[in-house]
């Protein structure tokens, strides 16, 4: 086509869906191509070749990206044709373990206040109804309460909950509990911890408790 | 002791920790002795000896009780004296999942309403972040909706929901996750729901986006 460069733009970045649809129509007026390839895991995990990835957009440009892609990953997951899906997967997966660490932080402080170590009932649940990397690795984080080891940072986080939030609406789709972990989040700005671990939101479930 | 009967009293239900200690006093008061033993596990799970039973109580008790107990279980978590403890734990443990079933029913919603399958996203959670029991099984059960295949009626849930609230509120801590599963369940009675299994409040998820 008159004008195409050609360009094949993957992104991998925690977008908003509706981001990704533009960029995908910005990139086609022009002749180029956009495949959304959001991802699960740290830099170390990319490093290692772990990181999940979740893709959609156009069947042909997702072809001529999947080498580069599984270069990086340990399983892909297709979500189809429409850019913004796979955005939509990686927002709620996000939101999927902001729950977790509300919940946890809920429990373990309902245990602390009547006599119960964190770190046992974290460890409990880790070994039985929730034998899986979050609540293990999450759950170990909240019991100790080692916040300012920052692997993904307090404000990414809010972040994201924004973009969900504003995907909801768009979607029209109450959430109540996206709404609870956001609220969190900006609590946590408020009092100073943008240098925090995003799960340092935590903190707040224990002060409402009149611990910490 | 006069009046001693010798009776040790196995508690292996959901009670709340209150009830638990007062049976315990009641039962002291007459030389008898009280283990708290709550248990995570449907009756199929009794019967092949794959129970997670969480107990608390008196030492001496409690070594007594460990062989009844290990002919169920595949695993005992000891939560110390106090024979509230493990109710606790059992209660918060109910909490974690009714929270997970939230947190996934408004993720998959969001997802529906973005042409992404429920089931493809379950799918992928329960693959990978989510790589365990509650959200492999349950998730299934709310991407496919089936309802009304009983594991663990909507009702008991309901009750284990009141007895946390109480223990929140007796222990002072906030819960706001568990504000929302209590209504959620209350509102799934409302609707004449009371025949479902717990996970049906999943339903009030989808109604609320305008859908089913």
């Amino acid at each position: 086509t008159e004008g195409a460069s050609g360009i094949l733009h993957i992104s991998m970045s925690t977008v908003s869906p509706e981001t990704s649809r533009r960029m995908a129509q910005i990139h086609s007026g022009r002749g180029d191509r956009f495949v959304s390839a959001p991802v699960f895991g740290r830099p170390e995990a990319a490093a290692a070749r772990k990181l999940w990835i979740c893709q959609s957009g156009e069947a042909d440009a997702k072809a001529q990206v999947r080498p580069v892609l599984e270069a990086m990953g340990q399983g892909i997951f297709d979500f189809g044709e429409d850019p913004g899906a796979a955005n939509v997967v990686k927002l709620a997966g996000n939101f999927l373990i902001a729950s977790a660490i509300e919940a946890m932080a809920e429990a373990f402080t309902l245990g602390e206040k009547n006599g119960v170590e964190r770190g046992r009932m974290a460890e409990m649940f880790a070994r039985t109804l929730f034998a899986c990397p979050i609540y293990l690795n999450y759950g170990r984080l909240i019991a100790e309460q080692g916040y300012d080891k920052v692997g993904f940072s307090l404000p990414l986080g809010l972040k994201d909950m924004q973009l969900l939030q504003a995907t909801a609406v768009t979607s029209k789709v109450p959430m109540p509990f996206a709404g609870v972990v956001r609220d969190r989040l900006v609590a946590a700005m408020a009092k100073g911890r943008e240098g925090l671990d995003w799960t340092g939101f935590a903190l707040g479930v224990s002060e409402d408790a009149g611990l910490g």
